[in-house]
């Protein structure tokens, strides 16, 4: 390994965090254009807290739990609180065959931690209790995410199973789905979602231009999720994986444009969206064993399951204003089992290894999620009040409004109290 | 050609592919920021729709047709459909003399190949039918961009007689907008446009942040469209290549300020927003070539073009509501005539090469563009309803507003009544 | 210094000017957000200016006003109007120890030049005529930005006396924010912020999500900003930058959040954003010297100096519409400070150092600032009339609203007038 070699390497494991940062960015701006104008300012902080609370707490314990290097039975382990670099060359080019420094290892990992509780946050818009949120997102990053986690990435029983997922269709998209679902049980669904006579009541985004900015950034951040997940600069590695991934989404697109024309009648904008999501999600775990025919038969078929997710979550009252558990949970399992059947894992016994992997990871993250947030209801209480639901969280937790009312017909006078003061 | 320069070669034009992906949010919020907020959901959808389009169908035909390998005449070939990675390291580090591997080739034209369509797409906003744009969008890309494309960058024709056309001045710009002129004229004016009276009615876009936000990634991503045109990580190439593409852009805001300003009087947000992008489109034909100061005059008119044929266009009752036909098809004919007049390549003999390569490719073009959407006139129809165009296309196509309707006065109170379910 | 190592390290600071591009368009949708809607377009226009503006003049004088390459007493130099690249590897492979090209040099120092001014720009907004702005722009980021720079990055006396800043707390950000200072008490607070009876009234801005946008663009550039500055793609180097970066702008939401909500009591997400900011300009003076840990302590700091900062600005009516000078001013003396403090460098001489290289800094840029803005205040003017700051500048300077009025109630009629001419 030579120094120009590890330079490289190194640097796209860079790009590649500073990509997956972004999708930051894209779930705040999806989850924002799809929740109403009056709950906009709660998810935006939200989402700006998510990030620093993910990356302090994988620095706290998030990285030691997820990378014990010991596997004491592969279940859980945990080396120690904070970062502490190797000396010399054991935290450099000797740290990872010359692919990248310690630092690099640590910040590529830590921008993904976040993730799974952005996830969760789509799904429990306009009605959860901000500080519930935010304790909950801090102990499921900091402590269950990097678990579930360890059992593949940090060389855990899943790893010695076999188990594949190349860059988290179960360890970041589906964790996050489970949390997800686990949280919108206990929680209800949202004010007026379900009438009393069995009707569904549909709730649109309040600005679609922000859900389209947040699906187009999270797919640009995916070649840094999936293209570093690599985990190095190889050529023909990364090269495929940005072919599989870009491949993927386009089907995505497709599948859910064609079945949404086909149930809803209608060219539907938020499904042609989340079926993109869909197809990213479920290229995720084998973006690199697929060919590109390959990756668009998934990318199809994720794709077409969106408008069938959210017509199912919806039939049996689970509320999920954003689709989050359409996309990452049912499409991240898809994308798990995928591994088995398409590619060059494809067969029964990966299959078998696919589905017991993201079961076992479903029920630890699932029972996980839902004690977590059993307790936090019986104590400080999960859902704000129906006057605050109906006011909105904007007015309500943070005194604020995310736009300045709108002009009824004279714009340039309604300032003049103001500024006659 | 060692493995260390072809790995970060190959990063390169892997990141620069990147870059060229987010150039797809800027069109969409470019164009959905100049057009009404009741059509804002049919360009979101059309742009969402597009990049799927041209990923899949350069997969499936597009990157064969545009470089067939062979060049039976240097008019048209094709190596088949699908990808065919050739075995070991003829797809690698032979592939192009280690510059990138047969997938880095792939999707960096990919991400081109999209573009020439959502070009399109804003030039007929507001008054198209989504169908009929759709199988335009597809029937172009897949086979009209990737020809032209090939008689200079597959090694065609254009090639062999010396035309030059660094990043796609004509291949990609003009050729996008030599297809939207093609449209307008069969598609004719948005309703009210232009008065019986003989008056231009000025019809503002919606959301000027949003338009501000497309220019600003477009020009974002420019320096992965130029830069990774270098088809290299060459340190000097690329690096004049960044230094022409940025200042070019400066010199077209401040052109494009100063004859706006001389012309209509006010400071023109718009006009400095498409200055921007005629400076960007001017200098694509030659970034490689010019010196700083080149690009800068390259640059400064291409920005002072802007307000001229926009007014042009108006004049003669072209209705192009995101100005698409004067950034991209005026200054794409601008830059690539530069070619011959500024810069390494500069004399009379490249001159009449750039113009008869430009009016070649404009020819078909035009001619592939019109017969097209005339065949879906006549057949399927190309225009909506008057009904559908005044109540927009949001609603009548999508069934969905772009925005929650705004508070009149008191926004905390508009959704008591879903509550009350 | 081998071809391939060359090759990397120019790449990266290729595309780390390219992120420090796109701060640029977080700084637009940032101030964009925070104004009112009636100044949306103004802010547009003259964060778009400068940005052309400051690539220009960093071509034209800048870049040889910072790098002299001579250093006369350390305190000036000019090394000619223009650039002029350096004969064969001289401008190569020679130029920088391989490190980057002559043009790379140039267009990564030339992203963050317009910067300084850009911090101006969201302080006076609201209220300050356009062109007044737009010379004083031009001035300033010509003349007086390039000269300090020279003192510590050119190699001046600042930098022989070991003064310290690795990215810019001081040379950019404590410069705009100095600037800033100096432009607002020439110029006077907006028209109704602070009453007669003593009450200060809060003016919030018209788009929290375009606020939010914003600040996770600028987040997302800052690891081109500060990973950049390394001036090489060092594996370890560039890695612990991006993981103090990242950290200190996550403490810098959490102090923050902490403080905002001890203080005000509301979850405050205009005091998270600029708490994130802060973080991020408290790390950049010595991102390259701090541990992660003290990173988190820098920017825990600098966060709940927000909070603190905006509340004292505006006590003594010191009206900044977007918080500019708490980011940048406080905050950026507080990180070249820390650096004295944290850290591999850290001791009382440092201290010292640290303490008059920012007061040098400062007193020269205040004193030009002010200058300038004064003979621009008595002769053509700074402030728009009175009407004209209550109408808006949209209306008054640029003959254009940001937004379409929204519908009233029916959103589909509101064109038909249109239709039937």
């Amino acid at each position: 390994m030579n120094e120009a070699l590890f330079t490289v390497n190194n640097l796209w494991i860079l790009i590649a965090a500073t990509l997956v940062f972004i999708m930051h960015l894209g779930f705040a701006t999806l989850e924002a254009g799809l929740v109403r104008r009056k709950n906009v300012v709660n998810i935006l902080f939200k989402n700006a807290m998510i990030i620093a609370i993910g990356l302090l707490t994988y620095y706290i314990v998030g990285f030691n739990l997820m990378y014990p290097g010991t596997n004491a039975g592969g279940f859980f382990g945990f080396a120690g609180f904070g970062l502490h670099l190797p000396e010399g060359e054991a935290g450099g080019m000797a740290y990872a065959d010359g692919a990248y420094t310690y630092w690099t290892d640590f910040i590529f990992q830590a921008m993904f931690a976040a993730t799974a509780a952005t996830i969760v946050s789509g799904a429990v818009a306009e009605r959860i209790k901000l500080e519930a949120f935010l304790l909950f997102a801090t102990v499921f990053v900091a402590i269950s995410y990097p678990i579930t986690g360890m059992w593949k990435w940090g060389g855990g029983w899943l790893d010695a199973a076999g188990f594949y997922d190349f860059a988290g269709s179960t360890l970041v998209h589906a964790v996050g789905g489970w949390a997800a679902l686990a949280s919108v049980l206990l929680l209800g669904p949202r004010l007026g979602k379900y009438g009393k006579d069995g009707k569904i009541k549909p709730i649109p985004g309040h600005s679609m231009p922000l859900a389209t900015i947040g699906v187009m950034l999270l797919w640009f951040g995916w070649f840094g999720f999936n293209g570093g997940s690599v985990l190095s600069a190889d050529p023909m590695a990364v090269s495929l994986v940005f072919v599989t991934t870009a491949l993927a989404g386009a089907a995505g697109a497709i599948g859910a444009f064609i079945l949404s024309r086909l149930l809803f009648g209608a060219y539907d904008l938020s499904m042609v969206l989340n079926g993109i999501l869909g197809g990213l999600v479920g290229i995720t775990a084998g973006a690199d064993l697929m060919s590109p025919g390959e990756a668009i038969v998934i990318g199809l078929i994720a794709g077409a399951i969106i408008p069938l997710a959210v017509v199912f979550f919806d039939r049996i009252r689970i509320d999920d204003p954003v689709g989050a558990t359409s996309v990452h949970l049912v499409c991240g399992i898809w994308g798990t089992l995928a591994v088995g059947i398409f590619g060059a894992k494809a067969g029964w016994q990966q299959l078998w290894v696919q589905l017991y992997g993201t079961l076992a990871i479903g029920a630890f993250t699932f029972l996980f999620a839902f004690v977590l947030m059993y307790l936090l209801k019986i104590t400080i209480g999960i859902r704000v009040s129906e006057e605050m639901e109906i006011k909105g969280l904007d007015i309500t937790e943070h005194d604020l409004e995310a736009y300045e009312p709108g002009p009824a017909t004279e714009p340039s006078l309604q300032f003049s109290s103001m500024a006659s003061v």
